[in-house]
């Protein structure tokens, strides 16, 4: 094999540019360097997934310690080891203080990379790279445009693959398959291991109502206790909504965005909420760099207590705790847009805002969108139709 | 709500069986207690994912400290919290040896549990979980059994679903349809998170030999950089084979199976190494209880020797170093079929046997099947037809 260069073409800027923003916190914060060794770390300090890890220094030297794949033994800045072990060797200097990622690094794998460094103190860069990754530059922010532009190509063909007498799981295979041919890679990347998904989140009638485990907006009972979440088995009737809320990951970033649907007449208490839904998403992108988080989380429950649909807001049995959050490589990035967050939006970083809803009798409803934060608005990168379409 | 039980109905007897075998252990290791905080292991020891953590004494009591879903308070065992430092509170008596599952802890989860019982002596309970969940009880070997009727159902569909011109990501599509419509649950857990796989893994032609930085026996390039892994837009034509190894999660657990297809004929050494890769599977099968794993891969290797056909045994460019792999909840479970194991085959084990070839020009080529380990041979649970049918 003969790969001319480790980062994938194309990639090289964004990757230059992306060592030196980490080399210049690692000497505001008065870090020797980084050892990294998770997918998504791995991923962002070099374009590609592979099995090793990204050491990066605060001269902005990198390493790319690589295990597997084969075949860029001749690369720029590329060092094949068979273990953590041989990395010391491959360094121009050894580092006194050197940063590891707490958040997502095993106990296991901790100690062992501990070990490799006896001499180092080790600190933690869990925060400095949550900080890092939630500000996307341009190459990022065009990817993520990407995603939106086929994730709404796909939700656009769900009328017309909805059949009448469906169920919610028989739905939902049917979108997978068209966000697959649209290019979807499928996998939803979630930090930390206590949110799971398969490929989205299809809602229908009161199985929006069943509670879950996991930290999602929305919950439903799922198909399994081992997957509690989601589509249950339940029939797609006339009254009920069709909340479809699924993967937009096309290129190793990805969109979240929700779109409701309908069958037949609903209550005008559903119809009411989802216009509301509407209503917070405009309002809410009328808000740019340096509000705080909270603030649009304020006025998303400001907005909800006027209209009187509290009761519904974001779940009805079981209530989520925030109304949007920043995504990119995983769904869960910062900032959070909850009561407590103590993040401010910052030119650059991507949010999604789901102010939905939960009505006893009918299912969810609501829209969510990913928008870019810019200096005095927030820019709205999913852009299908909003209105609950009807299913027929 | 009104639950009447957090174990799902039918898991109660089993439930308390695991219960006593980790309270065995428990005392077997001189431990008081374990905390478990992972998915998988609360799924283990209660039969549903929640968000929370199961803690099991050595006397062998249960408390499911639960964060969320709501609606399960009236329930035997089940103690609501809303975050972990109310657990010592729950407990009759505080541990003075507390495990830890350090293997898929993250560092700052188990520093703030750490902190939770600042007396306790910490240990780690990763060995003895390995080995508690490689042994399946008849329970499971009965989810597992599901699961391969399932799988086969799905796998016997595939002729039937291939069109001629259609690329590998385009079939791939169509298979998880099919696998999706038979009921399987999608979500392919692997533990740690070096590993990672969308729904399956289809290989045609060259394809079979891109290495992938992942850890699974077969290669591929992949869709994207951020998922270097399985089909890439590969054209399927003739001379070529199709490698299927997708996703057999139906219930929470999930078998293993790779079948292979050709597109017209293909060259006299793919077909001889398929036909090896069954005569490998076969006599493995023979052996039973008690044998070394390291021992099935060594036959193995001998067999694919004696034939001449080592290049290509496990990948070309690329090789993995093992030939099988137990499964259950997780794809990589114990033992390992690999020349350092120190595993030895136990009774009720279930391990996947898949000794594949790479042949350059054509593609992959072999079987993989899920067995049952008994006391003298390994019972096949994943019995679709193992010939290599052509597609048309």
């Amino acid at each position: 094999m003969n790969n001319n260069s480790f980062i994938p073409t194309g990639w090289e800027n964004e990757i230059n540019a992306r060592v030196e923003k980490i080399a210049a916190q690692l000497n505001a914060n008065g870090l020797d360097a980084v050892l990294l060794a998770d997918n998504v770390s791995l991923y962002y300090t070099s374009g590609r997934v592979f099995a090793g890890y990204t050491y990066i220094s605060a001269e902005g030297k990198v390493y790319y310690c690589v295990r597997r794949p084969v075949g860029f033994e001749q690369c720029e800045n590329v060092h094949y080891i068979r273990k953590p072990e041989m990395i010391p060797a491959l360094l121009e200097k050894q580092p006194a203080k050197l940063a590891l990622k707490t958040d997502v690094m095993t106990v296991a794998e901790y100690n062992r990379l501990s070990q490799v460094f006896p001499e180092a103190e080790i600190a933690d860069a869990s925060a400095m790279f949550r900080a890092l990754r939630s500000v996307k530059s341009e190459f990022e922010q065009n990817l993520l445009k990407e995603d939106g532009i086929h994730h709404q190509a796909a939700y656009e063909r769900i009328p017309a693959i909805y059949r009448a007498g469906m169920t919610d799981v028989e739905l939902q295979i049917e979108i997978e398959r068209a966000l697959r041919l649209e290019g979807c890679l499928g996998l939803f990347r979630v930090q930390g291991g206590s949110m799971e998904l398969f490929m989205g989140n299809i809602l229908v009638g009161d199985n929006a109502d069943s509670p879950t485990p996991y930290d999602f907006a929305m919950g439903g009972a799922g198909a399994d206790a081992s997957l509690p979440v989601g589509a249950s088995g339940e029939p797609i009737v006339a009254g009920k909504t069709v909340m479809v809320d699924a993967c937009g990951n096309f290129n190793g970033y990805m969109t979240d965005m929700t779109r409701c649907f309908r069958v037949g007449e609903v209550s005008e208490l559903a119809m009411k909420a989802h216009e509301l839904s509407i209503s917070v998403n405009r309002r809410l992108a009328q808000f740019g760099a340096g509000t705080p988080a909270k603030q649009l989380y304020e006025e998303a429950v400001k907005m909800v207590e006027e209209a009187g649909l509290t009761d519904y807001f974001m779940g009805h049995k079981q209530k989520a705790g925030f109304v949007g959050h920043g995504l990119g490589i995983e769904i869960n990035e910062a900032p959070v847009l909850a009561p407590r967050s103590r993040d401010v939006l910052e030119e650059g970083q991507v949010v999604a805002i789901e102010p939905k809803f939960v009505i006893p009798g009918v299912g969810a409803v609501g829209v969510e969108n990913t928008y870019i934060v810019r200096t005095d608005h927030l820019e709205c990168i999913t852009n299908a139709p909003e209105e609950m379409i009807e299913l027929v």
